[in-house]
């Protein structure tokens, strides 16, 4: 038996997201394309398990997974041999040997996500599927001030939807900040973990910061409010990436 | 009436090209959805003509397409207007007045089209689609060498692919030039025309350049052949974008 570590990347546009649907197994899932592909190269049934389950719509740079297997196949060939079966919206980048008891989740120091916006008249025609197009014109120094707030350890409820299981709400964001390029305005967050929904919904309020629809100082507030109801809209799926993973 | 020049984006990927197959008329095309989208914003049956018939598959950044219309509606609704009833692969960025005697094809000064080409271990994910991947490291340096003999006035008899009815081969190539960033192996040309297929013959080219199966002084010989079978395979459309169009 080997344990083995990929990375891939992934672009969420036509995934259902990351993990497979027991309620609607047809639907297609990352999860279930890249058990799939191992069945055809290693003959087994094999249960891969991820560093972040991206929900429909959400891309991935640099997803890690990992799984065991009692195939011979050498570790360095499983990128190429894997392309080589999986459909064009996966690619895997890297493979390498990991310890057994690896878990591609559990062991997950800091993950990164970067939330992408245009703001521009029109939509580019070559970025919509990975970025979240709006037209009015943000005032992008109030966003740089309130992404700030989020920084540090929080109780983020007001920032977890419905529907989460989770025990703790406490997270630790290590960096929230905002950076523009042009028409592009880009949310690059990392931290210990992620509730649901957790960066869409930092993204939304900091879009209403944008569009002077709330102050920056809001965000103090609504984070001590500990309340889903206090923040506002969920920022759409498709400007969502997972960016990087740190063990 | 008035006569609209409209500058148009579109991701060629799921599109049968430009020009509306009268042999296939349910096949999806550029043509169709824009004149299916004046239709529903002016009522009119309205015919439109374009700078450059892209073929299936290939992309446009800055194409340009012209029209007249009896509707009252101010030129200046026509990019939004548009742009709420067409596909999201489908932008209109700008648009103008112009006389009526003008012709988006006729009219054509000059046309940049740039084929590009990731030269790396794997696929990146988020532009495989309008990106050539090759494996294999590009010898780039002779490419940049072998670019410039194209530039000039010549008969490009050898650089246009069968099914072609033009009176003459003659074109004049003002710029192609290879420029390189990162990982991106970009091939820019300009002329006053192009031949059927020529841009993806000449890219063709030039990868076998870069991949060092044939030398740059190559051209030269190709070029005066004047016989198709001459130069090498054609590059796939993928790689291929309408960059900008002058009159």
């Amino acid at each position: 038996m080997q344990t083995i570590k990929l990375t891939i990347q992934y672009d969420g546009t036509d995934f259902n997201g990351w993990q497979i649907q027991t309620k609607q197994p047809s639907s297609r899932t990352v999860q279930f394309e890249v058990e799939k592909a191992l069945a055809v190269l290693t003959g087994e049934m094999i249960k891969v398990t991820a560093a972040g389950r991206t929900d429909a719509g959400v891309h991935a740079r640099g997803q890690i997974i990992s799984f065991s297997t009692g195939s011979s196949i050498p570790v360095d060939r499983y990128p190429a041999a894997l392309n080589g079966i999986l459909a064009n919206d996966i690619v895997v980048v890297n493979s390498e040997h990991v310890t057994e008891d690896f878990h591609a989740r559990y062991w997950v120091k800091e993950k990164t996500y970067v939330y992408r916006i245009m703001n521009s008249k029109f939509p580019d025609v070559f970025n919509q599927r990975y970025v979240y197009h709006i037209r009015s014109k943000l005032d992008v120094g109030q966003m740089v001030l309130a992404a700030r707030a989020f920084e540090g350890n929080h109780d983020f409820s007001s920032f977890c939807a419905s529907g989460s299981s989770v025990k703790s709400f406490d997270r630790r964001i290590t960096s929230c900040k905002i950076i523009e390029e042009k028409e592009m305005v880009t949310l690059e967050i990392t931290a210990d973990g992620f509730l649901y929904n957790m960066v869409r919904i930092i993204a939304g309020i900091l879009i209403e910061v944008g569009l002077r629809k709330r102050p920056p100082a809001d965000i103090d507030r609504i984070i001590k409010a500990k309340d889903r109801k206090a923040a506002g809209h969920t920022a759409p799926p498709h400007g969502l990436t997972l960016e990087k993973v740190y063990y």
